[in-house]
């Protein structure tokens, strides 16, 4: 039996003119053993859902990217994580949105999948019922990252908020490109029973306020999983993924209009996300284990492997 | 030109067994109250927009639904209240979950929409915008319901959460039926610029905890429009109808699949939503000023009017 991941690191202004080798070198790293942890449950017979949980949390725990670890710091210097998870296979979800000091907010996720009762819990709630679970805390400390705080410092004194990958921000004024460039984590499978899954994992915007809540933790719009259709994760800027449905809208286009999974991704990120002016990606599956990886920005942290020994990472166009 | 607007107060086990002729009265009045706010506004060329938040704060302001005034009590003994809206003129959108001490949550996702520059708000950020907007505020006694408060005192001290209009609960061992029938309410209108737009404001379950969230301020899920297609809110099992994405499904019915409005929702609620065991209805209309009411509970609180001069109000199937 066959079996896939894809996983991304965030979507945005990614170009070989603001990495430096050692740079590429240290992402191609993270991609890749991110790619192994999920890989090591899928070929053991594991589920694409446990596949999906394993690739995130080795992004979560890689400063390199903006989610657990690597999380940005918010307008109050705080680091407020987002994530969701579904299950293709009986449309199970989870999500938190707002958490601190969780060590991996994906796993929080999915204990709100199985064990609460409900799809979507946020901010002080969500921790506590994590603490009720026996979910594993991190401190400050932890979660400290000097790039971050620095890319925050630039900006905190301002009502900008930055997004990942971007030189720019959301009130259009641009401020100095930092060149910390850092993403949205990922992950979709298809495991050898069939199943598919998705997770998504962020801190969100630095110098967010107001306990915004992006796409990721939101089902329909940055996760979604069917098994009748696709398993997507999103990354870019949330607000328009957000009115756009995007994860969602793929699988209509697949279940209602008869798109395959490579048009229908198409249709989404580059036209109808395009026109919203929505920039960012996303990574698919579906139950036969074809997949998509495709963005309407410069670049998308990327990789995928399969049971036939593909592997593969890649950063740019 | 026409105009169109259609009002929900909450899907459930509403019979004529659980409704006595004072009780009929009351909601026959509160309906045609919230259905004269936002006709006052779509006779007048107001917009879709306009309409539904003022036959939505109608509501809000009403002790007898659940949302605003009469929002149930958490877990912790707080009114907890979410909300959005969706203009499908421009796709904008704005939502709040988990807001306290605020008269009227519709209002503050109307703030959220125009001035956040963010899409989705929650918990203590959602309020901090709400000052800095000078959204109007409300204080604990104002939001005080006594009929609220004794439905919660019956199972503070359990585990249980409880949904509107139902005699058990979510974890399926019956509570006493209290009588307390109440709800999520909603709005949808097409305007003479052939505009239309979707709220919806609750207070979510009663003993709620951890900072649930459910489908009302879900873009997609309780709340969606897009001129192309419809305007939809819901009113139900919020779980069942993030897990569905239930508003933005029967927008994609039409779109992709040619379906009439009347044709998706029936397919949405009463195939699909059934199928999950996902309780409820929802309201909707498109910009031809077509208009659905359509549920799989015992009844749903309702209402419509238009430029014709219909009215009406039911309760029941």
């Amino acid at each position: 039996m066959s079996y896939t991941l894809v996983i991304h690191g965030g979507a945005g202004n990614i170009t070989p003119a603001i990495m430096n080798a050692t740079q590429e070198a240290e992402y191609t790293a993270a991609l890749h053993e991110s790619l192994k942890a999920g890989n090591s449950i899928l070929k053991n017979g594991g589920t694409a859902t446990d596949a999906v949980i394993a690739a995130i949390c080795s992004m979560e725990d890689n400063p390199l990217f903006n989610a657990g670890r690597g999380a940005v710091f918010t307008k109050k210097g705080l680091n407020e994580m987002d994530a969701a998870i579904m299950d293709g296979s009986n449309l199970a979800a989870g999500a938190v949105a707002g958490v601190r000091n969780i060590k991996n907010p994906i796993r929080l996720a999915s204990e709100v999948m199985l064990h609460s009762g409900h799809v979507f819990l946020a901010n002080e709630g969500a921790s506590e019922f994590a603490l009720k679970q026996g979910v594993e805390m991190a401190t400050d400390e932890y979660l400290f990252n000097q790039s971050r705080y620095d890319q925050w410092m630039e900006i905190r004194d301002t009502d900008f908020t930055q997004l990942d990958h971007k030189g720019d921000n959301l009130k259009g004024t641009a401020v100095p490109d930092t060149g910390h460039k850092f993403g949205t984590v990922g992950a979709v499978a298809c495991d050898i029973h069939g199943n598919i899954a998705a997770g998504t994992s962020t801190g969100g915007m630095t110098n967010k306020r107001f306990n915004r809540i992006g796409d990721s933790p939101v089902i329909g719009a940055g996760t979604y999983a069917n098994n009748a259709t696709c398993a997507v994760s999103c990354t870019g800027h949330g607000e328009l993924f957000l009115r756009a449905v995007v994860a969602y809208d793929v699988s209509c286009l697949m279940e209602y209009k008869g798109l395959s999974l490579h048009d229908a991704c198409e249709v989404v990120v580059k036209d109808k996300l395009v026109k919203l002016d929505g920039e960012g990606g996303l990574i698919a599956v579906n139950a036969r284990g074809d997949y998509e990886l495709c963005f309407n920005s410069a670049g998308m942290y990327r990789g995928m492997c399969n049971s036939e020994g593909k592997e593969m990472v890649a950063f740019y166009k």
